[in-house]
């Protein structure tokens, strides 16, 4: 697929001067700079400057769609059009407790689309979903295409790593965007999701775009505009797409780590499970189906009648995963109680995301492993009424000399009112729908 | 003289976010980056990442002075307190046939003060003091500590290579601005000069920061403000500092080369030479002789008389060179004529400056070596009559083959036009002084 360009056409001084001086890198310039660049004639250092110049004086609707198109072209495209099925797919720009793929993909895969959820792994205080699902004894992240393709065939959903050959230019980015200071910048988030999720090949896209204190944009004008970017690339590249704007000032769900998270994702599978997982889970499974052509099916009721439950034992059985076997628990707890009487008034999403991570849920470099059963456990939500001594929350891992530093990330990070004093949830879960 | 921080004291990625979000930078956060980056802890993509940040979000005076200090503590620092006389020294900006550092040195040397000229090689179409120099048979560019201040103490001047020892931080930031784009910041340039010079120990210093067409910023407010921003470093740090905005609309004087510049300056040591080269080096030769509490005298008759003559010979056979040695003369030569009657009203610095360098007077990469016969003689200046058929200029080179490329350049940079019509030479040679 790879679109080779001249390496001499261009000099990279010029086209980082140009975006330096606030100007407009032209088709042809673009698709030489990711091309130069995974090809090494571009160096790291000479992005990097194009970079920083991009975060700081933007890009275009067209450079940002050209740079999508130039990463696209760095790689294979898939195509999912032997399946004989609508493929749809969901992306979420991360979040603190987000298990939400896990009872998502069984669920939207129960009324006959078929979801090719190609995911990654956590970095920094968001998890990622290999990191929660390699928590179940056996399950494979690697699938070849052929294996992806036949699953999809056959069971309709699956979750796994995605190859090195969709967009590899974008892979290289990413790594130089995370150890340079450019990593929150729309053009570039825009271009490098929409670039992996257009290559992938699914033809329908539903984005959960995250605000709030836990979310990687806490501005919620700039998820907006994000969720917008992204929305117009999809569809100019004849993906339909369309965006759920979503609160992350609290954590999703009970569960924040690895291990705990399949636990309650599969609570949720089984007809229970936290309230907001459950409504988050409805509704991107509803778009995701409307988008895919699939209108009129009752949602919820899969949830509650064991079909979705049955999808997901089927697809983590296929990728050799044992549905019913015990999952990794932590050799140390260490329980939070409540120090008086009252109303559980603030949960800030983004100190429990790091509290998890230090716990060794997460990973602070690349090639370090995650610690399947670290994490936290919530006893109470935003609202909830509490009473001293009562368990908030309690941290698991196993060394129990993160406590510490764990616990240090969640001072200032709760607070127990007054009845009738306000909650600080920073309003409902889902804040706004972007798409046709 | 190495000031060694504590490699893990910050992470570079926070103090990029920091610059890139207009904060400041503390200063032991600047000392942790010097000096992390000179000793390759801090890669070239982060500081890539950061000089374009400070290009476009700018430093505070209290940031630059902090930068330059850093640089000047990655290094050596050199003392002539032990000369018995005072120290005085000179720096260019860079201009298309800029030679005065040659009249200049032996000139100032001449009146009992010690110019020690630590200079470079030109890159782009500026040239390069060692450059001219080498032009010289037998001279030598590269010198030891001791050689240079022993001949400082005996001939009182001196034009060498500045030691790999000065400041290395900004020889490899240099090297890397180069290739990233971020060559023309105002702090970045500031700090570049400033610490080799303050680290090399002159006690008094006058800045040529030239303006226009061939000069590296266009704008006289921008070189306004470096000049600023360079006078007031040089005082903090207790050097005798003041700066000449001088005007680099049109070359100067009417040699443009290596062999052709040192032949020029000898000119002007012989009392004759252009109008504009001589009238440059008597005013910033003043200013550096009342810099160093020399005032009072008579700089010009030095130039009559013999005086400044004779102190360059005695320098250039100090330093190995043949004051009376044929200099290289160009295998071909291609004159260009009038085509017209009237008056030269246009002459641009900037295309001469590329011509010459087209002709093999300077290097395109820094490996390749300059050719030190090529170059441009210009026979007439803005504002002379012509007549058509009269030389007005001659491109010299070893390989005619160049000539194309050179003339190329210098299609449009000049013209002749009626008696009367206004003469675009950007206004007067020396435009402003800065400084107390």
């Amino acid at each position: 697929m790879n679109t080779q360009t001249h390496l001499e056409a261009f000099d990279a001084v010029d086209l980082i001067r140009t975006k330096r001086d606030h100007g407009e890198l032209a088709t042809p310039q673009i698709d030489w700079l990711i091309d130069a660049y995974t090809r090494g004639y571009v160096g790291d250092e000479q992005m990097a400057a194009m970079t920083m110049a991009i975060f700081l004086n933007g890009m275009t609707r067209r450079e940002i769609k050209d740079l999508t198109l130039a990463m696209i072209n760095s790689g294979e495209r898939m195509s999912f059009a032997g399946l004989g099925k609508p493929t749809t797919d969901k992306h979420s720009t991360g979040g603190v407790g987000d298990k939400i793929t896990l009872p998502l993909m069984p669920l939207v895969a129960v009324f006959g689309a078929a979801v090719p959820q190609l995911s990654g792994r956590g970095l920094g205080h968001t998890g990622g979903t290999l990191d929660k699902l390699e928590s179940i004894p056996g399950w494979r992240a690697h699938l070849s295409n052929e294996e992806m393709f036949a699953q999809l065939r056959d069971h309709g959903g699956v979750i796994c790593a995605a190859g090195g050959g969709l967009a590899p230019a974008d892979g290289k980015l990413y790594a130089l965007r995370d150890i340079t200071g450019t990593v929150e910048a729309i053009p570039l988030i825009a271009s490098s999701i929409m670039s992996k999720k257009i290559a992938e090949g699914t033809s329908a896209l539903v984005l959960d775009v995250k605000f709030g204190s836990g979310a990687f944009l806490k501005d919620i004008e700039l998820s907006r505009e994000l969720a917008r970017t992204m929305v117009a690339l999809g569809e100019d590249a004849g993906v339909a797409t369309s965006a759920l704007l979503t609160n992350m000032n609290v954590p999703l769900g009970f569960a924040i780590g690895n291990a705990n998270e399949v636990r309650e994702s599969v609570e949720v599978l089984a007809g229970g499970g936290p309230a907001d997982v459950v409504e988050l889970t409805i509704a991107l499974a509803t778009e995701m189906l409307n988008l895919a052509g699939i209108t009129g099916v009752d949602v919820a009721a899969a949830l509650t009648d064991g079909r979705a439950m049955d999808k997901w034992r089927e697809v983590i059985r296929a990728q050799g995963g044992d549905p019913d076997a015990a999952m990794p628990v932590a050799k140390e707890n260490h329980v939070v109680t409540a120090d008086r009487d009252g109303v559980l008034v603030e949960q800030q999403a983004l100190p429990f995301g790091i509290g998890a991570w230090r716990l060794g849920a997460g990973r602070a470099r690349k090639q370090d492993p995650v610690q399947h059963a670290a994490g936290i456990d919530l006893h109470a939500k935003p609202g909830d009424t509490v009473r001293a001594g009562q368990p908030l929350f309690t941290l698991s891992a196993d060394e129990p000399e993160r406590f510490a530093r764990a616990l240090e990330a969640l001072e200032g990070a709760y607070r127990i009112g007054d009845p009738g004093e306000p909650v600080l949830d920073g309003g409902p879960l889902i804040a706004e729908r972007i798409g046709r």
